[in-house]
C-alpha cells in the first residue's frame, strides 16, 4: 500500500512553493517559482534514482525501468504549474500522487515488467499564454512548436523566452513516442463526487470546448463632453457580448459552460470612453455537436452586438476540442481498482480540460477523480482530505502496476 | 498681440514631454514625466523673472507684480497633467498661453495695476488617483488635505508619497487666497463650436457630476466544471451595471453622459470565473437636479442586478458636483474681448470638468473655449489649429489686462 502520510508531506512542501496568503498557490507555468517547484520534483526523483529527461517545451519525464526492456512504458502524471489565484491541489496531486506510487515500489522492491515514468506536463493551466493543456498538447502534435514558442504573455514574453529563462528548454523532441498507457490522477475541480459521497470518479472521457480571444474596437472619447450619439464605446459592447455569453451558456441548461474570464480595458481612466476591450470568451458542453453549434453561433450574435454598438469586434478561434472519450480498458483498470479497494466510485466526464485528452489521441488513457470540497477549484480555497489524495493514489498504483505487469 | 508663434512652438515643446508614438501625450500627474513638464515650465517663468511658489498639493503660482501693491492677483492658468493617452492641448493650452500672456506683457513693457499670477494645477484628469481637479480641489478646501494625501493609484503609491517623489510638496498651505479674478483658457474637448464655425466659446459655467466606485463580489471557479446553477461571477453581474449606467445615460438624450472608463478583473485568468470586478462610474448633465435623480435611481438599480446576480455590490460615492455658474462680470470680459477681436463666438456649457470649477467657489471665474478638431479629447489623435490657439490666447491677454487694470 502506498503511505498517506509521506503523500500528504510531499504535496503541503509542494505547496510552499509559490504560497499565497489565503491559502493557495501562485506558481505560474515557467515563472521563476514554476523553476522552483521543478526543480524541489526532479530531487525527489533522483533521490528514488529514476531518470529526469526534459523534452523541448519543458515537459518532464522521470524513468523508472521495468524488467522487460521489450516493454513501452506505462506514464502517469499531471502538471505543476498554477493558476494566478489557485489552489494547492489541481494538478499537484496528480504528480505528487505518481511520486508516492515510484516511492512505493521503491519501498516494497517492486519491479514491474514494462518502465514507468512520471510526467510533469507543462503550463497545463493555459492562464498565462492563452492555451491551456499547452505542454501535452505540443508535445501531441497539436500545436507546431514553432506556434507555441511564439506565443506571448501579456507583458510581451514569449514561450521559449520564458522555457530559456527558466533553463528548462530540454533537448529531447517534444513529439510523441511510443507508451503503453497513460493514468492520471486529478481532482474533479466540481461538485458531483462530494454531494454523492463517493471516493473515486472513473473518468470516462472529457468534455468539448472552444476558446476565443475578442477585440472590441471602439474610439477613445471624453466622457463629460461626448453625447450618447457619438459615442462608440468598446466596454459597452464587450458588457453586451459578456451577457450574451452567459445567455448562451444558460440556454444549455446545467451542462452549459460559457466564461469571459479575462479582460483588459485600454485607455483604462475614469474619465475616458474605453476606446478598446480585449477579452477571452470559451464554451464548453460534454457533446461536441453543441459546441459546434455555439461556435457557429457565437461569432454571428457577438457580431450582430458589434455592429449596433458601432464597434467593430475581432474574434480569433484559438482551439476547437472535441469531446475526448478514454481508452475503455484503461478506464477499467481503474474501476477493477476502486472495486478491489472497496471504494465507492461513479463514472464521470470531465468538465476541466486536462493532458490526459491530448495525450488520448496517441496513447490508451484513462483518469482517476477524487472529490474536492464545494466543488471548488481555481479558487485559493481549494480543498481536498488525506485520506481523499490516499484513496486516489492508492487507486493509481493499483491501476498503473496493473497494467505494467499484464 | 500675443506672439502666435512662440505660442505654438512651446506647446510643442510641452508635448515633447511624455510624447507617445501616435502624436499624443502621457504625463500622468506626479510622476517623473509630469516633474520635467514642470520644471520645463520653472524654467521658462523664471526666464521672465516671475516669482514661482508651490503649495502643499504641488499646485504651481508663478506671480509677476503689478503697480498697485494693495490690489489683489488677477490669476489665469490651467493644468500640465494628461490622461493615460491624452492629447497635446488638454491642459496645457492653458497653461502655456498663460505663459504667452505673461511674455507678451513683457515685451510689451507693461505692468498692470494688479499683479498676475499663473497657475499649473497638480492632477485636474484625476485618472491615477481617482479624484478629478484634486490639486484646484484640495485648494478650494473641498478635499481635506489629509484626505487627499491618502489617496493611492493603483500600485499603492499615495498622493503624499508621489509628491514628495518628484520634489513638489510645497510649503506654500494649499488653502485659498484673496484674489480678485481667475480665467481659464481650454480646448472644448466637444464638438460644439468646431460644428457652429466658432473660435470662441464664452463659458457660463459647468455642468453637475456624480462619480462612483464599484466593486462586485463573486466567487472565483473552474469556467470548465462549474454548472451555471453555481456560478456567481462578478464580471457577469458588472456587465449589467455597464449596460444600466449606458441605459441610464441615454434615456437622459443629448445632454445625458454615463460612463464606465475603467475595470480591473480578478483573478483575470481565461478559465476561471470572474471572482471580483472592480469598477468607475460617472454620471453628468448640466442640470444638478437630473444628478440629484440619477444618484438616487443608480445605486437602487444596480443593487438590483448584483442581487439577482448574487453577486453584492460596495458603491463609493466619490463625490457629487453641483452645476457652477461663472461670474457674469468674468464672463463679460471674455465676451467684450471676443467682440473687439471680431472673433466668432458663442456662450457655452462646460461639459468636462475644470479647475475654474472650484476656484469659482471663492474667486469671481470665467473660462475660454478654443475649438478641437471632431471635438475629439482624452484621446492621442486631439488636435487644434495654430491659429485657434492665438485666438484663444489672445482672448485671454485682453480680459486678464483688462480685469488687472480696471
Ligand atoms: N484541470 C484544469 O483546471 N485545467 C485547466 C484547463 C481548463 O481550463 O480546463
Ligand atoms: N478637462 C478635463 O478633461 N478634465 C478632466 C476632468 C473631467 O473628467 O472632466
Amino acid at each position: 500500500r502506498i503511505d498517506g502520510k509521506r503523500l500528504w508531506d510531499s504535496l503541503m512542501s509542494m505547496a510552499e512553493i509559490g504560497a499565497t496568503p489565503k491559502g493557495g498557490v501562485k506558481r505560474l507555468t515557467l515563472t521563476d517559482v514554476d523553476r522552483q517547484g521543478r526543480e524541489r520534483f526532479r530531487g525527489w526523483c533522483e533521490a528514488l534514482g529514476l531518470t529526469v529527461r526534459v523534452d523541448a517545451i519543458g515537459n518532464m519525464f522521470a524513468r523508472r525501468e521495468g524488467r522487460d526492456p521489450k516493454r513501452l512504458p506505462v506514464l502517469m502524471g499531471s502538471h505543476l504549474d498554477s493558476q494566478p489565484s489557485g489552489g494547492k491541489f489541481d494538478g499537484a496531486l496528480g504528480v505528487i500522487a505518481g511520486l508516492e506510487v515510484m516511492r512505493s515500489l521503491h519501498d516494497l522492491g517492486i519491479q514491474t515488467e514494462a518502465p514507468i515514468e512520471l510526467v510533469n506536463w507543462t503550463d497545463e493551466e493555459g492562464s498565462r499564454f492563452g492555451h491551456s493543456l499547452m505542454g501535452s498538447g505540443a508535445w501531441a502534435g497539436i500545436y507546431p512548436l514553432e506556434k507555441v514558442y511564439g506565443l506571448k504573455d501579456v507583458e510581451g514574453v514569449s514561450v521559449e523566452e520564458a522555457l530559456t529563462g527558466i533553463g528548462y528548454k530540454g533537448e529531447v523532441p517534444a513529439k510523441p513516442f511510443p507508451a503503453d498507457a497513460y493514468f492520471e490522477l486529478h481532482i474533479e475541480q466540481g461538485p458531483i463526487l462530494e454531494k454523492e459521497g463517493k471516493q473515486i470518479g472513473i473518468v470516462t472521457g472529457a468534455q468539448a470546448q472552444v476558446w476565443y480571444d475578442a477585440v472590441v474596437t471602439g474610439q477613445d472619447a471624453h466622457a463629460g463632453t461626448t453625447p450618447p450619439s457619438a459615442r462608440r464605446d468598446a466596454l459597452v459592447c464587450a458588457a453586451r457580448i459578456i451577457d450574451l455569453v452567459d445567455r448562451m451558456m444558460r440556454a444549455r441548461g446545467e451542462d452549459g459552460r460559457g466564461t469571459v474570464g479575462q479582460l483588459h480595458v485600454l485607455p483604462n481612466s475614469r474619465n475616458v470612453v474605453p476606446g478598446e476591450v480585449r477579452f477571452s470568451v470559451e464554451f464548453r458542453h460534454p457533446d461536441f455537436a453543441e459546441i459546434e453549434r455555439l461556435a457557429a453561433q457565437f461569432p454571428r450574435e457577438a457580431g450582430f452586438i458589434a455592429r449596433d454598438c458601432g464597434t467593430p469586434l475581432k474574434l480569433e478561434e484559438l482551439f476547437r476540442l472535441p469531446a475526448q472519450p478514454f481508452d475503455p480498458g484503461c478506464v477499467d483498470l481503474v474501476r477493477q481498482a476502486a472495486v478491489r479497494l472497496g471504494l465507492p466510485a461513479r463514472e464521470i466526464v470531465s468538465g476541466a480540460g486536462h493532458d490526459a485528452v491530448y495525450v488520448a489521441r496517441s496513447v490508451p488513457t484513462a483518469m482517476i477523480f477524487t472529490p474536492c470540497k464545494d466543488g471548488l477549484s481555481h479558487n485559493e480555497a481549494e480543498s481536498i482530505e488525506p485520506g481523499e489524495a490516499e484513496a486516489g493514489c492508492q487507486v493509481l498504483f493499483e491501476a498503473v502496476v496493473a497494467r505494467a505487469n499484464r
